[in-house]
């Protein structure tokens, strides 16, 4: 069994371990493992934003928009583009929230497969999928005349696609479980089946390796305040294959998307390329943030990363296993790490309560999803294995000692 | 004719002179007369937002969330719906684009309108709506089979309503000629042929005066980074009439509008209230600029301003009789101040080029819509009379001395 002075060696050993003094840290006694709901703040953030209010914003004025900003969305989509999702430059773009791009691309591609062939009307996801993904497919069907098809696990999709589905969708990583689906696999079961594939990379980018471009992926968004460190509610990236894009008109026609935009012309003639999912004007303030963010992560490098990551997630395991079984936690995350992404679900039946408490009372902040999975979520950017390490021993400590079970339940942050 | 000196007293004795110092002016010998477009930087803005990354994000992390976060889109839309829309508290929220915001109102509107009559399927704008509206129009009635009436101006709506009708959706002061619509009245003709309004407040909100509850107003949606002074492609504000919040369903159903969110329930049951219309997650680096910058024009009151920008586009419209007439120019804004936002607009064969001229050449920042309009925005909370008096003296001594015919075009900035 490991001990806390084997997890000082494997920190002293860290390739990436200078790359914590890019965050901000103020709290050197909370060990914080919710970046996959909130990632830290990278530490040239305040900077960058300070020069964004007194000098792009404050001094140059709407002339911004031509020394940069116009270009942003792009830019910054091709960093995480290129950097971490393996697709080619001009298939990435940051604009508009998670949510809002799973309707953009989705009611895309649904309208299209339906006008070459009125028999596909279905959209196949899996019960278990994030609930903004779900909600998004059921009110956009009903628009479309269209149904979704929920199967009981990501494992059950190939054999419910056929010729009557128009698109699959599913998260690349599961939000609860942290299962990581095979991308290649599915894609390949969707086409053979005459499908489009959206996936949702909120839980992956930035956390595990993507090949969007080798795996032949059509369409993808995802999250950038997670393991990107956009900040709370930044923009949200989308991907749209490049041979795709020219035939996917997005049901917001947005005047960002508008071929020749400032000539203000009287019909709606969206660009070619990927600049046509863009919809209203982007949001500067969460862009920049979103390029520092990106461009620390894409600057260690994801398979450096994923090394990490794996070693942690590994390490998280072995000592629940050694520590929290015997106090009823399950591990609901997968045990081979090839099918595991980049947090732990700890299953406990008081898990609200006791991820209440380690917050609270014990200086570790995780988060809860229901029904009783308690998430540890490995930011390999900044979290110890000292962390890990520490972060186990008070949740033995704190259940070994019902502590938490004085605890009063109120609402729950944000994923 | 009244002269600089005049201008001089008319600052001396403006009782909102102080408040341009609210408002970062890092050049003081710019004239910035483009608030209709990109409104100034508050200057409590960048502590904000140093807060914002330091603190809120940076110390409080995922915390933040339930210590003032989610309750942000709520508290901005209230601040601007009771300061500046005449809207009672709970039906004004901060969230996406002003394009976005038109998709999911318009959407909700024109479905819940056939629903309960098949025969309702045309939306009515006019052609010289603001061109990201009447994309989003053309776009969302193709999806739901239904169609645009476009009348040439605001002036024939009345006329083209009927029985056909599902919504009426006009700009309620013209991005271009900077008139002002008649709110009440449309509305009351609208509602006499059983259909819904939606107005676009993004050139009036902060701008001119409006009183959504007092008008009857179902639906209205603005931008917040012009008058608002939220920063570049800030979060947009939605009103929903209290009485219709319930019925109508937003196309993009997002978690952020579930009941009981964090329950992450199977099927989608949106809020009651005008919380379903949010979706994805805030933007919070947004929402507290939208915040600080709200806060002011609020602050200050809209009579009071109204008060000093109808004086103040009073006095421009006046010197560019007097000074500009001769040169070629027509005044293409409404000379009735009572039909009149806060911008004018000065027509001129050669505008394009004299607005970039206006800007790099003689130091006065204004914006160009085509075919010829320039525009000369007046935000009232920091433009001063003297450079009304300055900007339209260096505009007559840059076209009288013909430097504008030397410099090359380039692309334009944006709204």
């Amino acid at each position: 069994m490991r001990s806390r002075a084997d997890a000082e060696l494997l920190d002293a050993s860290d390739p990436l371990a200078a790359l914590r003094e890019q965050f901000v840290v103020a709290d050197p006694d909370l060990i914080y493992l919710d970046g996959n709901s909130l990632g830290r703040t990278p530490a040239l953030v305040p900077e960058r934003l300070a020069t964004l209010a007194r000098g792009e914003w404050g001094d140059r004025l709407i002339r911004s928009w031509n020394e940069g900003w116009l270009d942003l969305p792009h830019r910054v989509g091709d960093l995480i583009g290129t950097g971490l999702l393996g697709a080619a430059p001009g298939q990435v773009v940051v604009a508009d929230s998670t949510t809002v791009n799973l309707y953009k691309l989705a009611g895309a591609a649904l309208a299209e497969a339906t006008r070459r062939d009125p028999a596909r009307r279905v959209i196949v996801t899996d019960r278990g999928n994030f609930p903004t993904d779900r909600y998004v497919f059921a009110g956009l069907t009903q628009q479309l005349d269209a149904t979704v098809r929920l199967v009981d696990s990501v494992g059950d999709v190939a054999a419910a696609v056929g010729p009557d589905t128009a698109l699959v969708s599913l998260s690349h990583v599961d939000y609860r479980s942290g299962e990581l689906a095979d991308m290649a696999a599915i894609n390949e079961a969707a086409h053979a089946a005459g499908a489009l594939v959206l996936w949702d990379l909120s839980h992956s980018a930035g956390a595990v390796p993507v090949d969007l471009d080798g795996t032949g992926t059509d369409l993808a968004v995802g999250c950038t305040y997670k393991y990107l460190n956009g900040g709370p509610g930044a923009p949200a990236f989308l991907y749209v294959r490049g041979g795709l894009q020219a035939s996917l008109v997005p049901p917001i026609q947005g005047w960002f998307g508008q071929r020749d935009q400032f000539a203000m012309g009287a019909d709606y003639d969206p660009v070619p390329g990927i600049g046509r999912f863009l919809s209203g004007t982007p949001h500067i303030a969460g862009l920049v943030c979103v390029e520092e963010g990106a461009r620390l992560i894409a600057g260690a490098g994801m398979n450096a990363l994923r090394a990490k990551s794996v070693a942690q997630t590994e390490l998280t395991i072995e000592l629940a296993d050694a520590w929290l079984a015997e106090l009823g936690f399950r591990v609901a995350s997968p045990r081979e790490a090839e099918r595991r992404g980049s947090h732990v679900a700890l299953a406990h039946p008081d898990g609200h309560r006791i991820s209440r408490a380690l917050t609270e009372l014990a200086g570790v902040i995780v988060d809860f999803r229901q029904p009783d999975v308690i998430r540890l979520g490995i930011a390999p950017a900044y979290t110890r294995f000292v962390d890990i390490c520490d972060a186990v021993a008070r949740l033995r400590d704190l259940v070994a000692s019902r502590a938490h079970e004085t605890l009063d339940l109120a609402p729950l942050p944000v994923t």
